[in-house]
């Protein structure tokens, strides 16, 4: 079998590697249908994140369940199923109050840019969809593996509720899915932060309702003008630089609430400067599993069409140019085939 | 009239001052009943954060009504009312949802360690009680204007609900009042962290069912063995030093929340760790005025007694002495009697 492995900044190569088989017998072996590559891949890929050894890459997937462990009950040889990006074991305490990504058996998918991956813990990190999927929903089905549960629990973490005033900072494939689950749970106006025609487009396909292309303090000062002076009642942070953190603070009203869950690298908080803005923070390694099966619903349904934000799909083989593509910014999101 | 004035470092007079007097119509003047040192006043006093010029001090009061401007309408000449340590209009955006600590037209009183004292925004800072108030209760009702509401804000801040587990760092009067505020709230176990005999006995008296004395490490160590291995669901951070902050961070469950009330003094969090801890963070000024109706009922039917903080009680002239105890740990908080 051949796979994705990452050996340094900007050193991705597709090649041979041997094919996973079940350890645990807790584990499944899937059959990828479709996987992707994360923003979050970017940080080792640019060298931000610097790795050790090779690394396995890929931790968006879907596909078919192509052999069980002797303990896994949920899933089945055959079905389709999407799996979270954090495998948990869905049953220890932390797991039952709804945060999977805190699960006492954490940990993060590797190697799914791959025909083949093996998945531990199958019963706790995947769901099976209602049957096999039509083609044309598959890219949507793989959002809710990772992309599109973040921007769902950015804008649950931001307390949007029907009405609310939502800022979305950040335009890559989080931020833009940001503002489809705002406008599922019922924003009432969002604005995406975004200088950049295509991606501002697709937001407002999504359901912004206003684009603002002013960044730092002039993105603030903008926001608080569209805002009666007060700035947003929910702000979803989708980048996790320090200047990105800022402009969220600075664009929630006091009393209001951050959604935070691009990977933070570099940034600090300066506490006292956070108390007097009275707002609410939360975020972190989505909990998607949580979200799979209400997502899994709403793309089964077509009420909603996330994959949209594939711009960029390319045979597996390719994925080289998928991470450049990404990189240079001429992609949102690139889809890999197997 | 003679007053309290903060010169520099652990230089505070009690010398004549220009009696207040109403300069807005929504202005009221108070003759004021009780008043105290608060913990935030000892950052100044102690030259933490420096002062530019001499400051008159008090923010933590309740009186009778002396006097009111044309425009004040809900209080009256006679009665008695406590006032929120945060001058507040309360019916802006901000105060209508709540937040009236980050009101449109916020300030901050001072002043209030004097006989009178001069509350702007009379009609949305302050509150009057029932009656005029039984003389014994009166230490009570005071604590409601700051230091009972700051501990209450941090308990719901921390989202402490019926069956919680709790943890509380600092055992200065805010952290215990934060013990007494969770007990309310009906939390199942308190865990007050404190080294201080005196104050670990008036925590179990409000409420703790626990006391760790460990710090730092050790203490998260001894909280994360008391709770299964994962931390509190909620935490009340009530110092605002980087170490208490990091304790506290450190103490809570993935997906659990910290109130933080203590005022940030140097502290920065970094980004990346709290992403990976999945908490939940809200603090503040606490917006006093919102929960100002319900302490009073508390204190006034006497379900609560948290006027027990007060281990010194001074004339208002010696109140020098009441930041030199507070200042030594001496005192958990000095009552001021004009």
């Amino acid at each position: 079998m051949q796979g994705t492995v990452l050996y340094g900044p900007r050193d991705v190569r597709f090649e041979e590697r041997e094919a996973p088989k079940i350890i645990e017998p807790t584990d499944a072996i899937i059959r990828i249908s479709a996987t992707c590559v994360c923003g979050s891949d970017l940080w080792p890929y640019r060298g931000i994140q610097p790795i050790s050894q090779p690394m396995a890459m890929g931790h968006e997937y879907c596909g078919v369940v192509e052999e069980i462990g002797s303990a896994v009950k949920t899933v089945k040889h055959g079905q389709f199923v999407v799996g979270s990006f954090c495998i948990s074991d869905n049953t220890c305490p932390i797991c039952r109050t709804g945060y999977q990504s805190g699960c006492q058996n954490l940990s993060f998918m590797t190697g799914a840019q791959a025909p083949y991956a093996r998945v531990p813990f199958a019963d706790g990190t995947l769901v099976a969809t209602p049957g096999m999927p039509p083609e044309e929903i598959i890219p949507s089905l793989l959002t809710t593996s990772d992309v599109l549960g973040t921007g769902w629990f950015a804008a649950d973490a931001a307390h949007v509720k029907p009405g609310s005033t939502v800022v979305v900072v950040g335009d890559g494939a989080v931020g833009l899915l940001g503002v489809l689950s705002a406008k599922q749970m019922g924003a009432e106006r969002i604005i995406a932060m975004s200088r950049h025609e295509k991606r501002q487009k697709l937001a407002v396909e999504f359901g912004a309702t206003d684009i603002v292309t002013e960044r730092g303090d002039d993105g603030v000062a903008r926001i608080k003008e569209m805002t009666g002076g007060f700035g947003a009642e929910s702000v979803l942070e989708c980048v996790g630089t320090q200047e990105s953190m800022m402009q969220a603070i600075h664009c929630t009203r006091p009393g209001g609430s951050i959604g935070y869950v691009g990977v933070p690298h570099g940034a600090q908080l300066d506490a006292q400067q956070l108390f007097f803005k009275l707002v609410h923070l939360h975020g972190g390694p989505a909990p998607v599993r949580r979200y799979l099966p209400k997502l899994i619903e709403l793309v089964w349904s077509q009420q909603i069409n996330p994959g949209k934000v594939f711009d960029l799909t390319l045979p597996l083989n390719q994925v080289a140019e998928g991470y450049r593509a990404m990189d240079e910014r001429r992609a949102i999101k690139a889809l890999l085939q197997p």
